[in-house]
């Protein structure tokens, strides 16, 4: 275990296998299951690290491939590390820039496979999406990287394909990252930072559980279910999710990555699942869509012109004590900043308290009434969200 | 007087024309010479109002213009006013939109005449620039429009040539501007709401001087100094400024409208200006221009790539004090909505305490040797405002 980290299961759900955790980290600890915003570029977009943590936030997730590409990794070195930099005071998630090479890498060829990234057994190479630059990312690349960001947790590189790829595909993708991981922990260095490794397989059951036995023999603090929510519907991951974190050790913490519906976050939770990100409450803010104690809320509809009501009346974040849906429309239908601004706040509240409301049903041994209430407000399939774990 | 309003002068200086006065308003008192942060549409573009509030402002601009065209006033009235719907416990001064249907809004016809807004004596009929409406605005319209939002302060509708239009057309637009104000005074209902007159003229001090007589024979609360800020030269605006101020009454405040560079503030409080607004900070705040000490920065610049100092060493808000230029300039780039909120919390700081050294200075003497300061800085001429008095 990497120094000043540790996670302890404090409270199990008789009726499924959800837990609540503390996860005990140089930079705070965290009650899981928890909810990581994105903060893609060193930023949560739109809102101060103090309104992150009023929020309720303790941990964020930040994009290694993004803070590579830019500013660079040595700009952030020099301030000491990405919480100096972003002037956030909790901890830190950094990926590893996997799941990002695939989805926003270009390829580096100008013929026949120049679309993708080429991979290789050393690594990955790809084109920046920020200045087409050719960037290469290996196992201990990555880990350098990630270690002199400083985060608190950082990711292995792992081979993305999509969910839905077929299986030989996923099959030498899985090997790949097996093959990554342990190369990874070979080259970990910082005693400070805890590494988890990523547990691939696509959507096939046989492929994730022996994935799943090869990640877990390497002595990584946390592991990650990955390659989901890339393309495949609710009811084809929720299994994939339950079964795999069922092969995943006890006494570490669990990590879906990249997925984050209420209706998710709750299956999750129920699967034992710990951690979560997802661009989707920062991201749908944005776009003007709000998450409410009655569903959803597209702030720009007509409907709300005249609404003096805040976003949601149940709702005590800085958003809904002092602004009408009213207003909130307003800003969002004039592109104003300050939409972006109040619209992710709440969405931040909403899943901070979501993801409390979890802990405490947890404890209560009543995680399946708050499930069934969710599925109430929030109907599994009623939208899929944006999957990801990087806020653009 | 309006109930709830007053101004009274403090203190003068003894080596110009500069006083520090304290308007007093329902929603509390202001010391003048004091600088307005432009919110137009309801908001000051990225930031809270606590946040304005904690720069040091008691007293901001809102659009009449923008907020009739969206949300439509009914709208902001049904929150019982722009107080309540923009959660702004300060002062309100609102403009009549009379900048704004000159500069923004479309002409009504197809073909000749089709490219400005018609003005006749009744008032003035343009289409709107968000949905191609046609509105009419009238001073007497106007008046009612600012009544239903609520604000501390209204101002009467004008016309707006350009500064450098022909003296014809100056001279037309200042009769019915006169005509109009005398018009706006009579319509007037609402005892709690402070109205100032406007002062036209452009460039020509004869023009100035007779419009300044006919405006200030209507018991105003106050009198603005309009049409500036719209193509002259800062070289051209001073005398007009330093001349028109002087044919104000002593005991009502005087507020330059749109203009606002460092330079443009010290030299319109020496002319015994009171009042000014400027989208200038907030703008330049957006676009990665942040004003210092030192002078101006454009953190976009390469040479602020690893550089750990904040924006300004001397400066104490919030940015400064947790956020380096390095920081600054990788959020700007990256177009993240949190440098819009950075660089903007930035410079109004900047511009606030700017008003503070002025009233310091007058307080004690010193102005002439502020402004030398200043322009050492801020060399006039340096580079223009972006002018007016709504921030888009």
């Amino acid at each position: 275990m990497a120094d000043g980290f540790a996670f302890r299961v404090e409270a199990t759900d008789p009726g499924s296998r959800a837990r609540v955790g503390r996860l005990t980290t140089p930079h705070g600890d965290i009650e899981t299951p928890a909810f990581m915003p994105v903060g893609t570029a060193g930023t949560v977009k739109g809102v101060l690290p103090e309104q992150v943590r009023a929020a309720g936030y303790g941990l964020v997730l930040a994009n290694t491939y993004h803070l590579a590409l830019r500013p660079g990794v040595e700009v952030v070195a020099r301030h000491g590390g990405l919480h100096r930099f972003m002037n956030w005071d909790g901890a830190i998630l950094t990926d590893s820039g996997g799941f990002q090479v695939f989805s926003l890498g270009r390829g580096i060829g100008e013929g026949r496979g120049g679309k993708a990234p080429r991979v290789t057994e050393q690594g990955v190479v790809f084109r920046s999406h920020v200045d087409g630059a050719r960037v290469e990312f290996t196992p201990e690349g990555v880990v350098a990287m990630q270690e002199a960001l400083g985060s608190d947790i950082a990711m292995v590189l792992d081979v993305c394909p999509p969910s839905t790829a077929g299986r030989d595909e996923i099959e030498r993708a899985m090997d790949l990252t097996t093959r990554w991981a342990q190369r990874a922990m070979a080259a970990r260095s910082r005693p400070d930072q805890a590494l988890f490794g990523i547990v691939q397989g696509g959507l096939d059951l046989d492929l994730r559980r022996r994935h799943a036995g090869e990640v877990t023999a390497l002595p990584f603090e946390g592991f990650a279910i990955g390659g989901l929510s890339v393309g495949e519907p609710l009811e084809r991951r929720i299994p994939v999710v339950e079964a795999t974190a069922s092969w995943l050790p006890e006494d570490r913490p669990r990590y879906l990555m990249g997925v984050g519906t209420p209706q998710d976050l709750i299956q999750a939770a129920l699967a034992g699942v710990d951690l979560a990100d997802c661009v989707f409450p920062t991201r749908a803010g944005r776009n003007g869509l709000l998450f409410t104690s009655a569903g959803r809320v597209a702030i720009r509809n007509a409907a709300h012109r005249e609404d003096l009501s805040p976003a949601d009346p149940a709702c005590d974040c800085p958003t809904c004590r002092s602004y009408t849906r009213a207003y909130l429309r307003h800003l969002t239908l004039s592109n104003e900043i300050l939409a972006c601004v109040l619209n992710t706040l709440h969405n931040l509240h909403f899943f901070s308290r979501l993801m409390a409301r979890v802990r405490a049903a947890i404890r209560a041994g009543t995680l399946r009434d708050l499930a069934a209430e969710v599925e109430h407000v929030y109907p599994v399939g009623e939208a899929e969200s944006p999957g990801g774990s990087h806020d653009a």
